[in-house]
């Protein structure tokens, strides 16, 4: 008990998770959560929703169609012809992605793609036209604007619009060609948000479960953090869609809608943080930082 | 041999780190190292750098006394008193950070602070005159200019300056009072960078070495990423001043000058993407995106 009590105190520092002293006039993101309705929240399409099964525990990724169409719908098909099933993850680099695949993807073993294609075009942007945009007022490194789109972080410049690098953000490897990315290996953004990568690559979703599995990995002491000895590979038992789980199994996650209220008032309690702990209440909000509550 | 092969085929993406292919007229980060001089390049001060030794291998901090020269006085009489000698990582947080120190510090057994002080005045910040600042030319979404000192990166806002929270940055943890740090619980950012905490703590220095060992740890299952179980902590075999360790163990890293030409063109070769991988080359940095060349 004491050593909890010493941790507590330890702490040290304020976070969107940690207890928090809210003044009760000014809302903090403890209390814009708590005073959020139902409907402001949306369960996840299981058919838009992928359930990686690793031995240490599962990873839930919900995929983007709405930016990556073609990208979407190969991996799905990737999927249901168990391509992930027995396969590895293979790269883990400090401060920057875990990648996932066929570890012998690129030797005369490699693994079938089945129904899936083998070229598909770049999805790096999409048109901005038709999105529900909810749009962050701080300037952005990278960025005209930059807000989020059924709660993915995304980015727009002129008439175009792209998902960002964000931690936990789920892209398609390529090689030098544009083209040559096709689903069948995954990376994940481990550290700091790469964005140079925005609009060099297809991204095609985000963690929303697991992370701690895939961040707290080894790092690979191979070129580019890959696993040296194939024998440091990580087991991924399968991927399945989520609504091929038994039912028992399959995730149940609901996630804040980026175009309520409850949202927006988040990114205003987050901009102006009233924690007693903050002397400096900060006033400003950068797009990787602002997480989307899931429950 | 095939596996290498297949690792390199599947890297997918470019990175600082990898092999590039530069075109002959266009610098990119590789080709500025490679043709740095000797005199841009500093040998680390070992009166202000320490060794952090774990059971996994070392961590070198280098501490940043232009910012906040108290906390770097008491850290350095701490380390001299062993006051971290057997102490613990006691915390590691998802995508945030990882906390050291003694794990009782709150009980009645907390090891005494020894020639330390008990209680500083916060070192949020600092005047901005005196310092010697590369600001780099993007926007940045939490202060009015970005860049290095001596290597760090650094926010600066009217006549005021501060060591921002970037990956591998390291701060002296504190509880709500805004001067009840003195430097003898630690913590490292093992995340995106959590720029809030920017001028709301203060920042003693930055991990030069090791950070893998660091931010692979295992996530604490506990409050705020604490180890919920004490045998879950991590030993810290000792801290020690870089100046105190044998000749044979002492750290000889040297880093790039940030007032340096060289650093002046890798800005540049980082903001404007050349290598072949790129499709489109970005032409814009985030201040923790841009790293500081360690050799």
């Amino acid at each position: 008990m004491r050593l909890l009590v010493a941790s507590i105190c330890l702490a040290l520092f304020g976070n969107a998770s940690a207890a928090e002293t809210p003044s009760p006039t000014v809302p903090t993101m403890s209390s814009v959560l708590a005073e959020s309705s139902p409907e402001e929240w949306i369960d996840l399409d299981p058919e838009r929703t992928l359930v990686m099964q690793l031995e240490t525990g599962r990873v839930v990724i919900e995929l983007a169609p709405q930016f990556a169409p073609k990208h979407v719908a190969n991996i799905i098909a990737l999927v249901k012809g168990s391509y992930f099933s027995n396969s590895s993850i293979v790269r883990s680099q400090d401060n920057y992605v875990v990648q996932w695949g066929d570890p012998k993807a690129d030797s005369k073993d490699a693994r079938s793609l089945g129904e899936a294609q083998a070229k598909l075009p770049a999805e790096f942007d999409r048109a901005a036209d038709g999105l529900t945009f909810t749009a962050l007022p701080d300037p952005d490194s990278y960025a005209a604007q930059v807000g989020f789109v059924d709660g993915f972080p995304v980015a727009r410049e002129g008439e175009r619009a792209w998902l960002t690098h964000c931690y936990g953000m789920v892209g398609a490897g390529r090689d030098n060609p544009a083209d040559s990315s096709n689903g069948s290996s995954l990376y994940v953004v481990t550290g700091h948000s790469p964005r140079h990568l925005d609009r060099n690559i297809t991204v095609v979703g985000r963690v929303l479960e697991g992370m701690p599995l895939l961040s707290s990995l080894p790092r690979g002491t191979g070129p580019l953090g890959f696993f040296a000895d194939p024998a440091q590979n990580v087991p991924i038992k399968y991927i399945h869609l989520a609504s091929h789980e038994p039912d028992a199994k399959r995730p149940r996650l609901q996630k804040l809608r980026s175009d309520s209220d409850s949202f927006l008032k988040l990114i205003e309690a987050r901009r102006s943080r009233h924690e007693e702990w903050f002397v400096h209440p900060v006033g400003r909000l950068e797009l990787c930082n602002m997480a989307l509550p899931v429950r």
